[in-house]
């Protein structure tokens, strides 16, 4: 097998493992592809909801054909028993000759231990493959394990000066049914959606995914330090159907908490920054220890402009539509508190293209 | 001859015609091609300065070849004895069998008697290939002739939240070396670039081309009420070398004229509007008087939204970098004055696409 044949077969791993993201935390999107002769005989990825993993499924789809195979796994395989058991020992017992993975999971609890694993039943196995794709892939599970929070995707959608809404608050529509189709995509693949309290109280949003044929929601947080959102709104009326989880400061008013546990609503508590908004980071550590490893953010100003301040932006979508709303409108970011352009957030520019007309741009951290 | 290489040979001459952008006016950029059995035999496009046309090169370049041949012309031939002959005349005397165009010309002294003339002298003549196209290429000399003023492109750089600058004014750089070279590419497209006077206090721009190989400088266009301009920047220090038109109010101290008078600049008086800034459409009508059919406005935030509140914007073009800078950034808009998102200027996307790290994206009025 050729390095060539390595590159393509992770690369359809990889993008096997994709259909799992925002469905299978805390558990890593893993997908995995057994060749038998340079052709395919079984493809899996990690099931909604996180089990069964990858690998047992495209191993049963190859059965007898497994023998002698090389199995592809876009990150390293598991070697500790948990409720299932350990992926590494699966592929040796089906007879699996090579293993070609894209990273080691930095999971304490494999970290190169599913590797050894495999050498030790006297598999061949070859790590690194497209290990750039995968980092990117799996963003969200490493940033979890390896700093206990999710990864953060800023999603921006503005006028082309920048302006979420007009200076009396009108922001239907700025941008195009296109875009705001994509968003809804976007959120699908997010484990949650988050907004501040302000868009809450704005927009009364309900932050789900629609007109996708979407049998899965993710959690919808809404970061407020007072907990003053209305009890009557969207989101409350859909607590129970979706999760809502609210991040709340300790000074958040106790009759207040109670009442959205009474809805249905989980309640976090998380510390304050500083300058007296809810810390980003302590938000982000909170979510991360809930288990999530995907928070796609909307808005608004403030929260955008602390996870940007705090270095906290992992990706960042923009959409930019065909219409001015000037200086008066609504900034899109509330205020970085910069002193120097040399301090500027700066983020490396991933893909552009029209949709619809208005412009998508995705961007990561440079 | 099909259609489809009308339309062919059309493109192929609009495309030789844009050769002239920025170095014609107050002509038009037109272009045309000779072909003969399918043949291309001669080429020409409007000379800088505007003379020669485009006709009468292609038809030297065709020679013999040019009788019975058929001729493309991106714009109606003119028909009027001015410094040249008519180029509807010297087609009839190079004994071509067939024009075709893209447009009628509403120059007063042409606007039909082109088609006329060469339909008198026995010509086969088609109108109308390509129009829209064609309509979009001669935008800057059909607004003169139709409106009195010129096309006007206005170019916003910023960051991606919307912002040109932080707080205390630093703005270099926020876009790459690529996408400033585009612009200077822009420039050169151009009849004129344009500037208000906060923009030419705080940057002391050169807004020259550079970088191109340019043999050609478009005029330099401030607008400032109060002709409040260091007389010791880079404008003033250049202005006999590449010329400086200083659009002023009514109440410009005369002394100030005077002195820019003397150091090579062209002096505008144009209306002031009801909110105290100078008119733009009064700005407009000056500079169509004075011959320019394309201007290229490089802001600042409240010249830029002059403009797009009088509708003067046709064509806007973005370069968005991947940082932001806050809401305590510059704006790249000043106020618009928008009461409702009705009524927002809006535009249609021509084109987006990567630059550098920036992303490009191109609008024109919708």
């Amino acid at each position: 097998m050729s390095a060539g044949d390595d590159a393509r077969f992770m690369a359809l791993a990889l993008s096997l493992g994709a259909r799992g993201l925002g469905r299978v935390w805390p558990n890593p999107a893993v997908g995995c592809v057994i060749v038998q002769a340079g052709r395919i005989v079984g493809r899996g990825w990690t099931a909604p909801g996180g089990r069964p993993h990858a690998e047992p499924q495209a191993l049963a789809q190859a059965g007898e054909a497994g023998r002698g195979a090389t199995a592809y796994v876009s990150l390293e395989p598991c070697s500790h028993h948990g409720i299932t058991p350990p992926c590494a020992e699966a592929l040796a017992a089906a007879g699996v000759a090579r293993v070609v993975t894209a990273l080691e999971d930095p999971d304490p609890r494999v970290a190169g231990r599913g590797h050894a694993m495999l050498r030790a039943a006297g598999i061949e196995v070859t790590t690194g493959v497209l290990a750039e794709s995968a980092w990117r892939a799996h963003r969200g599970f490493l940033l979890n394990r390896t700093k206990g929070r999710p990864a953060v995707t800023l999603k921006l959608a503005s006028s082309f000066d920048g302006r979420i809404a007009t200076a009396t608050g009108e922001s239907r529509w700025i941008t195009g049914p296109e875009a705001r189709h994509i968003v809804h995509a976007m959120r699908a693949r997010h484990d949650a959606v988050m907004v501040g309290g302000g868009t809450a109280r704005a927009d009364d949003p309900d932050l789900t995914v629609r007109g996708m044929g979407a049998t899965h929601q993710p959690v919808r947080v809404v970061c407020s330090r007072r907990l003053d959102l209305p009890r009557d709104g969207r989101l409350a009326v859909t607590a129970r159907a979706v999760p809502v989880w609210l991040c709340h400061g300790p000074d958040a008013d106790p009759g207040r908490r109670a009442a959205w546990n009474g809805l249905g609503a989980r309640t976090i508590e998380v510390a304050v920054g500083p300058g007296g908004q809810l810390d980003p980071g302590s938000i982000l550590q909170a979510l991360g220890a809930a288990g999530l490893t995907r928070v796609f953010c909307e808005g608004g100003g403030s929260l955008a402009a602390s996870l940007l301040s705090a270095g906290l932006v992992d990706e960042l979508v923009g959409f930019t539509a065909g219409l001015a709303l000037g200086a008066e409108g609504r900034p899109a970011l509330g205020v970085l508190g910069l002193d120097r352009l040399a301090e500027a957030p700066r983020f490396r520019l991933i893909e552009t293209g029209a949709v619809g007309n208005d412009v998508l741009h995705r961007w990561e951290r440079a």
